[in-house]
């Protein structure tokens, strides 16, 4: 038996993080883009992934922060929250945090800097990671991303964690961009909550009971994806499709959190979305230019 | 003008870490253990780079575990320290503490997780760096890594540091693997120091004024390590250049750490060699049997 699913399935926002121009966090900013995103077709959130350039705060930033929007008000049941990618020390401080915090799931990416890992070492970082943070609570969700953390996960790995931990292994986010890969997780793994990390797939997924998609785009594109979510299984949902594939396409030739952010600038004119933490650096003049042309003209701003 | 080297040229072996049975490191052991290679070949040591699996510990543990070795005798002038790979305040924090400790110079890898960067947003991430360790005796080297961190240092991103930080960018450390990269810097930018990251290119790298090498093999080879740069320029240095290409082809066939821990253990049998921190796991048995068989044919052990 797999982990009760405490967050729900359905279209999930990697949010991008808002930062002052002192470069800390815009706490207020990023509860208000929040809390548009779950009142505008979003089932949940996905904070401090690659999107919200988790990477480029330090541990004890991220506990802060995280701190801060749950007392800002922000519900923790529906948040997904990224602890992983680091080492496993690391990871323990920041799952055990979000878990005591009342966190719906810890998404949890294999450390970053190994690029080569045996499944048997990748087992052990994990079976480490769940015994240390010892907490009943935990839902954790695989971030299967071979692209960024160069080793993912093997059917037998997946299999072998939830045999050791099936009250804890409760999904897995699928950010391969390969569709062969992620049915193939749906058809084995029918327990699991399995996310597309590209809303491309969002339809497809729903048609063989995937769970939905968790993605930087739809920091965008929330009420065309909830549409989406919200009719699959009838015609309506092709059209919001159509559009959400065309979206990602356009955004897909940018470097994805600069254009983002841009994207978001352009609709809020809020200075909280021009700012980067290096080694992210904003658009070219040209690049801006051209995406928000593209943008407004699939009616996205 | 780069700056004044502090760090002399030569042999560095990128030390691996011995742990006790917790996992927490052996600092007894490592300080034996460097001292044992600066005594038999090695110019200077880094400490804590990816051999060392540096990703594997937090921040906190590898700024005390710096201190205890500092405290136990080790000289830290002879010393590299990896300080990067991480988030631009972790570098800041490890790099700043490792300068005012007086180490000879800190080793800085682009943020790990961010794949694919423009050369304005390394160049972003190092000025932010050494705007906020803001101590004149930094001296930073450069880590040219593309295998593991996704960027590496473009000719031109290299210029623009240097420029920018003349006394505090001291040379790069070359771990491409590819001669036609390695020696391309070393005649573009003859005032820095150019190590190689393998000791197959020692002897080739000294020929053209390369500074030496930073390696994992050296942890086993440093003393036909120091043969081939003592007697560089010499008909003597190529048959242990020789022995030095064939111990490294040897090696490569199998994970380094886990491999390099292997043979270690092999030689010293202190149970402190023994161990690895997730994801690392140790060799199979039958892959610990072949290559203890092929490195005491090689009279390595």
């Amino acid at each position: 038996m797999p982990a009760d699913p405490v967050l729900p399935d359905g279209v999930y926002a990697a949010c991008v993080t808002p930062m002052h121009d002192d470069l800390t966090p815009d706490i207020d900013a990023l509860v208000d883009h929040a809390r548009r995103l779950l009142a505008g077709g979003c089932d949940g959130l996905l904070l401090f992934g690659t999107t919200g350039e988790a990477y480029s705060f330090t541990a004890g930033e991220r506990i802060t922060m995280l701190d801060e929007l749950l007392r800002a008000g922000l519900s923790p049941e529906h948040l997904m929250v990224g602890t992983g990618g680091v080492s496993v020390p690391d990871a323990v401080m920041l799952t055990q945090h979000a878990v005591r915090r009342g966190i719906g799931g810890a998404l949890v990416l294999p450390p970053v800097p190994y690029r080569d890992v045996r499944d048997a070492g990748l087992f052990r970082a994990y079976a480490q990671l769940i015994r240390e943070v010892d907490d009943s609570q935990l839902r954790l969700y695989l971030y299967h991303f071979p692209a960024l953390s160069g080793t993912g996960f093997s059917h037998s790995l997946i299999e072998r964690l939830c045999d050791a931990f099936p009250n804890t292994i409760a999904g897995i986010k699928d950010s391969s961009g390969d569709w062969m890969h992620i049915s193939g997780l749906c058809q084995a793994f029918p327990d699991l909550q399995v996310f597309s990390g590209t809303e491309r797939f969002l339809l497809d997924l729903l048609g063989i009971d995937g769970a939905g998609c968790i993605s930087a785009t739809v920091n965008l594109t929330h009420k065309r994806a909830g549409q989406v979510y919200a009719q699959a299984g009838t015609a309506d949902a092709n059209a919001p499709q159509e559009q959400l594939s065309l979206v990602r396409q356009t955004l897909a030739k940018y470097p994805t959190v600069p254009a983002l952010k841009h994207a978001l600038a352009l609709r809020d004119d809020r200075p909280a979305w021009r700012h980067l933490r290096p080694p992210l650096t904003t658009l070219s003049a040209s690049e801006a230019e051209t995406l928000g042309h593209k943008l407004r003209g699939l009616d996205v701003l």
